[in-house]
């Protein structure tokens, strides 16, 4: 493996202190922006900065296929997987309705879609293998394929033009193979981390959950980056490269949903000093995701009961990070209201 | 009196068929999108169409001065009131820049703030009178000064070049105000109704209560405009006005938190058809907002534990109408998508 972990020195105490104070000394009552002050002091110690700035936010979506789904573990062909990247591209999924609405650009990665994608402006193209293998009967990545994913995905998120990064993905099966990496990360019951993912009845629900049973007792693999060689997606290790070397390069990284969060998962356990680099953006409705975000001591920002993925979670956090960002940089002090000091 | 409430029609219940059919119809699975897909059914009722629109987005910033804080109901002197308005105006409070990195416009509306505002663009004059009289020794407004506060109000949401507006506000003891009208209207026990407004400590709390237990006993006012004309404030009943007025006009209308929340819960008390045009932005941390919302049966959007009005909230929240309506009118439905048929 040549991917190199990230080495994420420790936030700035002092610096953290600083941010405190210089929100506490906004003309407001202290405290009374609750949670967003939080935020505008993260933002400040992940940038090093008493006067943070986030404008420019993109999403990145990254794409794969599922080897698991030979076995069925979606409702879904893994020919959707496709389909909704060039929906994607023509502006016209989820994903963009939120990002035109939020002023976030949208780029889709293609980690590992089972086609051959025609180029494309918005699509940045990463495929490292048309789709996984199945991991309920064998590893679904080789450990040089794991290696290029995290590579690629880190290089993506570092030359990104962008202040934060929302990491997103689209992969038909990818829930059944986050449901393995909690499994095995968080750790939790099997049971606890499967859900109905794009939706299942009972039937397929039962289905799902006898594959992922065979899948989990194949193999032991413990470290996080064996773990994820195992059972993940070429999308999912790309997110997973794409949290480190973004932090790593100064980003705020926004974490989406229940397979963003299982990518961000097998990232921190990595590299532990990504943690406070990370802003978990919403709750998913997911089954499973709760539990995910607690194994990461993760508050989310938003709670809509939202379970779509692609980013759409992360993208409508995004102007709460702005605001948080304006409100420590550009605001007021009291003094400078008690003093008439306000400038125009 | 001479404002006229407005009649608000039933919301069109094939139209909302129609609507929900339109969001399954959506290339996503259904109800993938939680409380995304129900404001976006309400904005289309609200609209009366299937593909809303909501793009521009003003937030009001109501400002007036309270007699009641004569008998120190706030630990700060309404002088604050106008020194806000001028950071307002300069565009370095709080509400400018979460306003800034949310896409919404400012402006602030002179409802009866007790100090000579000089013009600037920004600022809407509709000064009803400099403060209410102290509610704790008598009537806070005359029949006339209630009556002017609402036509304003209305007038100045329904005039206002925007899609959504947010209802704000500014005003040193509005918080008592606030509680005296919930306590009489929600209605509730007058001590769940008193939070500690922009701070207080425990002389302080219990002086507020104490001044507030005095005017709650002067008078067993009990119809919402009475309640009003006794107990409010002159923004408050402006932005009452302008809930009404705003919605009236086709607007959908954003409400902020404890306060604006209490204005609303006049106007609806007064014209019930109001209610379905409302979006609850966020959840407050004051003290009897979470009493306030299920008085209204209303769920927000929100909740950062943030409790410094303004607006803040509803500017926060302006972002996810505007994914709601594109989601509704913009993305690809899942025949387009099979089909290839998705344009550009």
């Amino acid at each position: 493996m040549t991917f190199t972990l990230p080495d994420f020195p420790p936030l700035d105490p002092q610096l953290a202190a600083r941010l405190r104070d210089r929100i506490d000394g906004k003309a407001k009552p202290p405290g009374s922006l609750g949670r967003l002050e939080d935020l505008a002091v993260q933002i400040g110690l992940v940038q090093g900065t008493e006067t943070p700035r986030v404008e420019r936010v993109q999403a990145l979506v990254f794409a794969g296929d599922h080897g698991l789904n030979q076995d069925g573990v979606s409702a879904y062909p893994s020919a959707v997987t496709a389909a909704m990247v060039a929906t994607f591209l023509a502006g016209r999924a989820s994903v963009n309705a939120l990002a035109q609405a939020c002023g976030v650009e949208v780029r889709v990665v293609d980690a590992g879609v089972d086609a051959d994608l025609a180029a494309h402006p918005g699509l940045i193209e990463a495929k490292v293998r048309r789709g996984t293998r199945n991991a309920a009967a064998e590893p679904a990545m080789t450990v040089g394929e794991v290696d290029l994913a995290l590579q690629r995905g880190a290089r993506i998120a570092a030359e990104a033009p962008a202040d934060a990064l929302v990491i997103g993905e689209m992969g038909i099966g990818n829930s059944a193979s986050a449901a393995l990496l909690m499994c095995r990360l968080a750790p939790a019951p099997l049971d606890e981390c499967i859900g109905a993912g794009a939706g299942h009845d009972a039937e397929g629900m039962a289905r799902k959950r006898a594959v992922l049973a065979r899948a989990a007792a194949r193999s032991d693999a413990a470290g996080p980056l064996e773990v994820l060689r195992q059972f993940g997606g070429l999308e999912i290790a790309m997110m997973a490269g794409a949290f480190l070397g973004g932090a790593a390069a100064g980003k705020l990284m926004l974490v989406d949903g229940f397979i963003s969060t299982a990518a961000a998962l097998v990232a921190v356990r990595a590299g532990p000093g990504l943690a406070p680099r990370l802003v978990f953006a919403h709750a998913s409705a997911e089954r499973g995701h709760r539990t995910l975000l607690a194994a990461l001591d993760a508050r989310p920002l938003i709670d809509l009961s939202m379970r779509l993925g692609e980013g759409t979670g992360g993208v409508l956090a995004a102007p709460m990070l702005r605001a948080a960002a304006r409100l420590m940089s550009e605001t007021a002090s009291l003094d400078d209201v008690l003093s008439g000091r306000l400038g125009s």
